[in-house]
């Protein structure tokens, strides 16, 4: 038995969720008795995604996703240190990545689901990396550039959220590949990380003056691609600005996952006049086949610092119900992460 | 000179074209004097498809196809006599298809784009087949579904305007390879045809009740595939029922093209949650790929016998605005066409 703080999901919000009311931090006992395989694990860093408020609805909503269970602790992607084990693939002190709960400890029954991070006390990359650049929002920018982006050198993208987990990187990657880039965020620094940091082509704050407008002075010759993350207005301008046989790689509306009222596009007409594709993805459904080009490539380019990659840490699990509500509302300024603990 | 019945454009409509208004019958003199390869013609059939209600627009909003020339007559596909030609190509007496004014005579510069049909005086089918069944419409129908519809057996399909000059040969090719087939129309007549003599699986009326509640009754298993003709409602009940990686083919959105105040699709979340593919498409940037399957296929399928055409024609020019307008509002039963004159 441990002491182990926890972040427990209590109920579903219909808007944005409130601490203390959807969800939790309490703490509770763990029963450390492992069976064969099983691991504990002892949690480091916790990644706080979009996607998660999806899990937080009522669980007789049918999705593709599950439901979180109400009473269990709420769950992520994290980086984990191994403190017990009856795993031979998991060893004491091993250092892993994989699907933790919101908990100091876990108890991960047969080790389901990590990874060994090789030589993680050894390397210069911080552990936090692998809930970002190198872990899911990382594989979902590449491998939905490399897999269904299509991308060509001389081409415009617009990319929403873009200092974001995934928009930081998608813009980076498709500077690489020569192309123009715009970012739409939701503060001026951010826009000036945009345009100094990130070295965007052009980048505005998507609070000030119409989005629309925005976009074409941004885009005088329209945009080929829009790198979706928010929805709502700005996937009305985008379809707005989007030349004829323009894309859309759609991988989250976060704009839409917290209201009972969502917006309504009117602009969809503009798919057949200017023959766009739109394409949803899920990053799981494309991660295996550029796992090992991924690894190679953004492993490479982020130890030569070639890759910009800034992340949001809040300390300390019980900042993590009010680091979540912040993410959802734009608060956070790069990936954001929880550090539950030192290493 | 020869008196020419047409139907001028005289302005923009911002809602359903008003006949008198926006367009209207004048007999004006035709010079028809011919240079070197001019082709003169006597228009028979007149093909009035929901497109041309783009052309209609004011002049300075820029899209993907030329407006109508306001004072000049309106254009579209038709089938017509050779009745004086300076072009060898066109001998006088052959009958041809292409692009025609909306009058009595054309005087075809150049010949441009018109084709011969060959023995067309001969042959079992009748000559509104060529803007129909195996014309436009009838591509439309064949090249999307073979180059990007991806067709499975087993696989459902939902149409919309499923009766109408594109919708009808969708829904009986999608049934030739095996699919299950939906329909909405707007008519119990229609929902009668699809079901009795098309063979559809199942079919309501979109004016009836709860569209979602309807297609959710006809597809308990949800739809694969969505041919999207309409837009608006019925798209956002295609999103809800569409199957994970379910694909839409955006043909037109006719329930958006007269009203100044578009539809709000509210859900399109689902292209993430459900990771759709949506993609628009012209039929004239497919046509070529498949011109002589379709020419074989669709022209040896109709004279067997296998599929069917409804065409709903108009007799004679005067009636082709109110033709045009009924058509835009659904109440033409098959392919709009106006018969001019006799061959």
């Amino acid at each position: 038995m441990v002491q182990n703080k926890s972040v427990i999901f209590l109920a579903s919000p219909t808007e944005y969720p409130v601490p203390g009311k959807h969800f939790a931090v309490e703490t509770r006992k763990l029963n450390t008795e492992l069976k064969e395989n099983d691991v504990l694990i002892r949690n480091l860093f916790l990644s706080l995604d979009p996607y998660l408020r999806g899990r937080m609805r009522d669980s007789h909503i049918e999705s593709y996703i599950p439901s979180f269970q109400i009473g269990q602790p709420m769950v992520s992607g994290g980086v984990s240190e191994v403190t017990e084990s009856k795993n031979l693939a998991f060893p004491v002190g091993s250092i892993v990545t994989g699907t933790i709960g919101w908990e100091e400890y876990t108890l991960v029954s047969g080790g389901q689901d990590l990874r060994v991070i090789p030589d993680a006390r050894e390397s210069k990359i911080p552990l936090s990396a692998y809930v970002g650049v190198l872990g899911m929002p990382g594989m979902t920018a590449y491998s939905s550039l490399k897999l269904i982006g299509q991308l060509k050198a001389g081409e415009t993208i617009f990319i929403s959220a873009a200092a974001g987990a995934v928009g930081q990187l998608v813009g980076q990657m498709a500077k690489r590949q020569g192309l123009r880039v715009i970012g739409s965020v939701g503060s001026d620094d951010k826009v000036d990380f945009l345009l100094n940091e990130l070295k965007f082509d052009a980048a505005f704050n998507y609070k000030k003056g119409s989005i629309l407008e925005n976009l074409k002075a941004a885009a005088p010759k329209g945009i080929d691609i829009y790198y979706e993350n928010v929805g709502g207005e700005q996937l009305e301008a985008a379809l707005e600005v989007l030349n004829v046989h323009g894309r859309i790689l759609a991988c989250g509306m976060v704009s839409q996952y917290n209201t009972p009222t969502p917006y309504g596009v009117k602009n969809l007409m503009n798919i057949v006049g200017k023959r766009i594709t739109i394409r949803g993805f899920f990053v799981t459904e494309l991660a295996e086949e550029c796992e090992a080009d991924f690894a190679k490539d953004v492993g490479s380019w982020l130890i030569k610092g070639e890759i910009i990659y800034r992340e949001d840490i809040a300390e300390g699990l019980d900042s993590a119900p009010e680091a979540f509500v912040g993410m959802l509302q734009g608060k956070n300024f790069g990936k954001q992460v929880v550090k539950i603990a030192d290493l």
